[in-house]
């Protein structure tokens, strides 16, 4: 997925079949950036820090991907960044149907995987076949996090809402009662990716218990 | 930024003085992720196609990382994907001071310029020395459009509004009564990026003038 060699285009060169295979291959990608569109519209439980609304899943994924570029040094292990953004700007896409899953609910985690995996067929389907293919490994991959930059990825996926949580003094845990060892159970992960990242937020859970908006 | 070579992390074997150095880092770099929450209420003219609302600049900066990944092979040259994408990510980060500067808005743009200078300063400047200059280095190079990568990151965010408005039957053009030839003078510049998705974007413009859309 955009790792093609570019080639040179131009139409008016081409014999007409190859042309009008290259006209509906583009209308097929130009399809799947209008549906992107709709990733603005999904919502998540965080808090916005300025503003009085909670935030969406596409201005949380370009988040993530400047921390990950800002925080890269942090990575436990040597890793391709470039990577590590294509996973995190493509990994909540399959939310445009599944919607967000909030992650201490456990009754909506139960068939998170099976509306997941369906909307990664219908959604990244909609793209040229081999863009298609890329795009549903890159999910996969974050999901799995069995490399280097899917572990990064994810680190900083589980910081991010961590600190938007800890600047709202706490208002979604507050809303949704959570306690300290299921925010410790959720983000342990963080450790895989950077210990060091994890260092700091395990301190910002410790202040959060400690300025009640956590419960023991 | 982000490609310093990865370092093992891990406080507890430095000297104390390196360990307080270090965690001043992080806290720069913290203070600025955070400050970034910011962009996602800058909005800008665009209307979203699904949303009763116009789009904020964060979600519009994702929306442009992923066309530059979907829609790669259409640039007139060779270019290097990541270093575009990490252009697209960090371009509009000046808008958090400076706004987001309608590009129909003469007397805006007159000041446009200083205003977005004066932005990179202080929100760059929170970054480590070595992070700040490369941010800054980022937004430059995108703004004056002179490397490959430059241009078609230009192209992929001219384009981009584009379709929304088109797909919005032209909401915000006719919102601010905007010609045809105003369009074309503000969104050529996609052909530097693009010859093919300038074709594309070109057809757009002259079918939303015949549907009224577009002021001839």
């Amino acid at each position: 997925m955009g790792d093609r060699p570019n080639e040179q285009t131009g139409l008016a060169g081409k014999a007409p079949a190859a042309a009008h295979e290259q006209r509906l291959r583009l209308e097929q990608q130009i399809r799947f950036v209008l549906e992107l569109d709709k990733l603005k519209g999904i919502v998540r439980r965080s808090w916005l820090l300025g503003e009085e609304r909670r935030e969406n899943s596409a201005e949380h994924s370009w988040h993530l991907a400047m921390m990950a570029i800002i925080l890269a040094e942090y990575a436990n292990e040597p890793f391709d960044l470039p990577h590590a953004l294509k996973l995190l700007l493509v990994h909540d896409v399959v939310e445009i149907d599944a919607g967000d899953t909030y992650c201490y609910d456990d009754q909506a985690n139960g068939d998170k995987e099976e509306r997941e995996h369906r909307a990664a067929e219908r959604i990244f389907g909609l793209l040229p076949e081999e863009q298609a293919r890329e795009a549903h490994d890159l999910w996969l991959e974050f999901e799995h996090r069995e490399t280097p930059e899917a572990r990064f990825a994810n680190a900083v996926d589980r910081m991010q809402p961590l600190l938007l949580n800890f600047h709202t003094d706490g208002r979604s845990w507050l809303e949704h009662d959570i306690a300290r060892h299921q925010v410790l159970e959720r983000n342990g992960t963080i450790e895989d990716g950077s210990l060091e990242l994890w260092r700091y937020t395990s301190a910002l859970i410790d202040e959060a218990v400690e300025r009640g908006w956590l419960k023991l």
